[in-house]
């Protein structure tokens, strides 16, 4: 059946290797493979699906615009649909928080968005070194790639990753350590070896790092130490932007605001590729065309995106939903911990981004195995793959999510069993 | 009327400055603006619209497809859409040019499948240094930048760019040196201070640097010293590829063939954000996920990139009307060439890819502003921005390209005469 | 008086301006100036004069040498001078404790030794990064300045320094956290960012960096991790080796035997400039001639080294005096620091290397101004600094380290009654 | 005998591996070896004892300085002994050229000359690229290493050397581009991939690279070409400089003026490690202390190099006898090129640097392994180890110069004998 993928396709393909199955059509949070299975969806592509597959809602507006021949590609051309977006954004999303960002298109990728804003904030203070996070993702580019801490993918950039230093993330050390203090102590010692950086770039909760939520007040006291200091904070919100974690930007739960933005994944609301940078007002310091790209005006992904600001963005519905299903997948999660107790370490999470924790890597796989013979599909993802990672849409019904945590349950236990015997 | 551009868009943004209406709709080789006028359209995002905006054949397929609610957004799963454009790749554009290539979803842009290429290369050789050619575009993300020629860009960076170094392309010295002397020269002497290449990659027609056509001499002279030194060889096809300069393969009437292509701009025919990397099958010593990306299957450009190859890519009719409307763009541009000798310094190109190159750099805006004026998109290429720039859609209509060509006539003798009062 | 000094002299020159004499002579410990003034020196040319200035027993080897025509330079020839160094080298340092190292010969200064180190580190492992410490100091050639934490002689690189991480020294975060907790973690989690180091570069006793002497508990706990990991451990003791914490290398006390010694300074014991680059048998990788420098064969530092290790190491009294004038040293500091303690923050030191640390940092230099004009060299040290740094050669007598001590006691209490007024 | 050196010394040792010898004492042009035998020094440490072995006018100065018990070492305090140095520096050297330098004392070998150079040329640019040339060697620290060409050498950085690129020395590609085309087109292009260069860093002959010697004419277009796009010219005259050319300085037969001049090897004409690093007065931005070392003050180096200096440069005789001496040399060389035809390919060389260059490069050492045999020391050098490199002092005979050309005709002859046979 898949001869062709295992004779042409590069063996750098991984997804398809957990999940043996074709797949042909998709609706909500269901996707439907050609032997007539359907699968239950909480991975969402990774986060970019946070109102479902094929959303009729944004559907009809994408179908309507492609028929009557609107402009496809238009790179940093004016057009209708991107004016559209802009006004759309500023009206929901930028003025209703106070935040005066302007917006580039720095191409169609999450890891463009990270790469432009890294740029940025190099041009802006002329420093080089970037601060990132121990268990960080910020993509596959080399600039990106250099902020990112796995050592797999690190390996395959093939040269030196340089300008970049990893500091621990929130609890990385256990709670044995304060907050920033190794950070702060270096800064403010000009022998210390770290040369000053230009920004600090954070995700809210580490994705691929293994659903590592960082607490209100870790963010909070980053946001003042880059304050002081006077480094430019960008959160990478690609992944847990959009509504994930409940309010549209993650880190509005904790109060910042900062510098530089990154978003992409669930932008466009219909998994179109999408990115955007947000960056204060007075950091646009970009000479004309300094940096650009084929893909940075697909105008469908315009419309989609003005889709889903329209039907999800205008009141706060979205956000109380998803606290809420957040709370019923936690305390789902928090039921099969307490049951599995010698194979589940911990649930982690925020919003409707989850993880569960197992206590040896080789288990989360074996869940993720038996979820999807199951009709549930979930990656895993820490530095070792040990965390069973939830990433619903958003638009999951209860009963979905209800259905998904028994398909969980039964598949903890399935493996905590075989480990037993 | 934009003023929401104006506020809210970065001032990174570039094409709008020159064109400065907002487009609506696009058929064909024209693009409408909300002001109701209509422009020839001989730039063709940047060679993304090889088949002309919104091809009819393509649409059909697109819209049937979503409507569907087939899959959009799949990362690297396996899906039906994918496995097809692999099968029809095989069999319309690989087999019959007797390629064995493997093939890899890097993400969704052509700087994508530069840094995939740039990874794997060195990840294959355990060599660092890539060898590019003066005037050299491959892409703004950290690993294309270096290997890219423009000093604004390479700037934007706002780190040292490393790992690469630049030798002149054909006939850069204006043929006042013998081919690849100093390239082989350095490569023999174990003192010249070259690191060992790990690959070299070149566009056999530089775009962006100016339209500099590399002759088939040159890159099989090219391929051979590649091939007598162990050092890979990458051709970026993602402006010339896809037809433009006639073949599927930009690299085709050279006889060489490429260890590794990019592909991306017109892959998937209508605009959609789509990038491949190939390579010789020996080569795919990828890890599993190694290199990964949130939009490798957007699963919409699969189906409109098979439209396009069974549309156009089963016979060879594309290839002999590239050629031939080529020529008639050629001869009409030598013909402006001739009557303001004064003003344009010469004329070249290759297939459908052309540029007219003015004494003096300033004049190639004021040509484009005029043309522009007269109802005709070209921008600008070239270090000084020297070049007059042309890249109609391939399925533009003989009459299409005749009406171009006096209106570009017609832009060259009234910025001439400006030129002279 | 100093014109031609001004006038020529650029304006990188530094102990000069805190010392506006003009030395002529010097003996022992005391060193004279031309207004005939002598001055006791706590200095001893950063650590290079452990056995005093011009001393009796090495001064008159270093004339016979020299008169005989014998052999002055000879890059890596053979030379009887060398392979008497060589000899003694073995017998009197190495045997007798049981170190199975290789001698190389890297050029005449510290950091060549260090560079030399670095890269052997390298291309044994195949691996790029070296974990340096907070505040480590190994010198200023562009390897040797990446390892090194102050930041105003990393800005004077001009380019970025990469291929280097800092870690915390010991008790740098002031006993709040374990000693490596932060390493260990980072190495154990492929998703920290860190890559895998080839060495740890360490020196026990942070010189420049303030006085700061790790604990024997820290520096096994470092060589254990070392071990565990498979990282090369390099001791760099330049400016701490040769006896100056007592015993003839300066991590004999905690039992450890690095991979890798950098040795300089005192290595001559005359003040001749002289490096070696010692290395456990098994790391001698080095193609002839992969690192050379001209004045690796400098014979008469040979020979005054040779004097050196057979006045001084051929029995247990050099160790047993230097650890009783060091109590001595102690003791008087502390003493200061009792009765000064509103300007005196604490005293560290080990062996006879001692750090008097200020309050306030601006009060270190005026520490060492009065001394200087009551008659003593002291140079600071420290990030800011804020450490008056003792550095007596080995060979002081108890009456002027006596002496010495009386003079700080005068210069802390002029600083601090100035301040009180 | 040489028991010691085998177990003890590291694998990187070369000098001695074709001379196996061991030297004991050393007068003039001679060095003799324990075994009783004495050998023609055509090789004068690498240029560093163009003043012969233990030249006696010098040696007399350097003990009385040491008897006296002067100041041996001082890093950069200062001393009465540097001052006579700056002053005679001043008044010999620099007055009568009519050159504005300052003197940086940036540690004791040639690459540290070169490191503060290149340090100082960023620093005072603020860009980061330096040009070297082919073939080009600057030492082995790692910036010096970046600039330099040997592949061996490099690739015992274990690191990417950044931040340098190689263009072609003069008659590189054999006279068959004009000179700088291609240096001076890619900086006239804004798209070719150089990034403006801080520097160029040039030897005027390349000693190691194979006795290259550059023509006055081309070092002119070399000083004009810098001048003309605000490019520092740094001269590396570690190896040519101090007389071994001709003239004290070795640009200055071509008549340009360095901005910056590294000095190093013969400076202390007595092979006492000292360098010095002259930059034009206004490059002179160092901040006190930003590059230090150990051994910046080795007073007795001071001491022999005012020695030299008033020996030898205070007329014009030496220059006119090395010009002289350097005729006669290459007159006998032509003569041995001449009747072997064969196996000589050409000679090359200015002032007292010759190289016998060998048409197989595996003749070179054997010719000087033959020479070694007849009691003449001589290396080899060029990238291949195909030139036969003489340096001789500037001080050795007519006589002896005959003697040594004598036993090359006779060496050459054995090894060509043996070839044909």
């Amino acid at each position: 059946m898949n001869d062709v993928f295992a004779r042409l396709e590069s063996e750098v393909r991984g997804y398809c290797r957990g999940w043996p199955a074709v797949f042909t059509t998709a609706r909500g949070s269901h996707m439907t493979a050609e032997d007539g299975r359907t699968y239950l969806d909480f991975f969402a592509g990774a986060g970019t699906l946070n109102y479902g597959h094929n959303n009729p809602l944004l559907k009809k507006r994408l179908i309507d615009y492609l028929a009557a021949d609107s402009i496809v590609h238009s790179l940093d051309m004016y057009t209708a649909a991107k004016r559209t977006f802009l006004e759309r954004f500023e009206e929901i999303v930028l003025k209703p928080r106070g935040l005066d960002y302007k917006v580039q298109f720095p191409g169609p990728a999450g890891n463009h968005s990270v790469e432009a804003a890294l740029k940025l904030a190099r041009k802006y203070t002329g420093r080089e070194t970037v601060v990132s996070f121990t268990n960080a993702f910020h993509g596959m580019t080399l600039g990106a790639l250099a902020v990112t801490g796995n050592s797999m993918k690190r390996t395959g950039a093939g040269v030196p990753l340089g300008h970049g230093v990893a500091m621990p993330y929130d609890n990385y050390l256990d709670g044995r350590t304060p907050d920033f203090l190794l950070f702060e102590t270096m800064l403010d010692d000009s022998g210390s070896g770290l040369d000053k950086p230009a920004a600090v770039i954070v995700e809210t909760v580490q994705g691929e790092g293994g659903i590592n939520a960082a607490t209100a007040e870790w963010l909070r006291g980053l946001s003042d130490l880059c304050r002081r200091h006077d480094i430019l904070l960008i959160v990478d919100d690609v992944q847990m932007g959009c509504g994930r974690t409940g309010a549209f930007f993650s880190f509005e739960e904790a109060g910042i605001v900062p510098d530089i933005v990154c978003l992409s994944k669930s932008l466009s609301g219909y998994g179109l590729p999408f990115a955007i940078t947000l960056m204060r007002r007075d950091l646009d310091v970009w000479e004309p065309g300094e940096h650009n790209g084929t893909f940075r005006g697909f105008n469908p992904a315009f419309v989609t995106a003005v889709g889903a600001l329209e039907e999800y963005w205008t009141d706060q519905d979205m956000e109380k939903q998803t606290l809420a299903k957040g709370q019923l997948v936690e305390r789902g999660l928090d039921e099969i911990a307490l049951l599995n107790a010698g194979a589940v370490e911990t649930v982690r999470g925020r919003g409707l981004a989850w993880g569960l924790v197992m206590r040896d890597p080789e288990l989360a796989p074996r869940v993720c195995a038996e979820a999807f013979d199951r009709g549930l599909l979930m990656e895993t993802s820490g530095p070792e793959g040990e965390v069973v990672k939830l990433l619903p849409p958003l638009t999951t019904s209860e009963a979905d999510l209800s259905r998904g945590l028994e398909i969980i349950a039964a598949s903890v236990s399935a493996v905590r069993d075989a480990v037993t015997v």
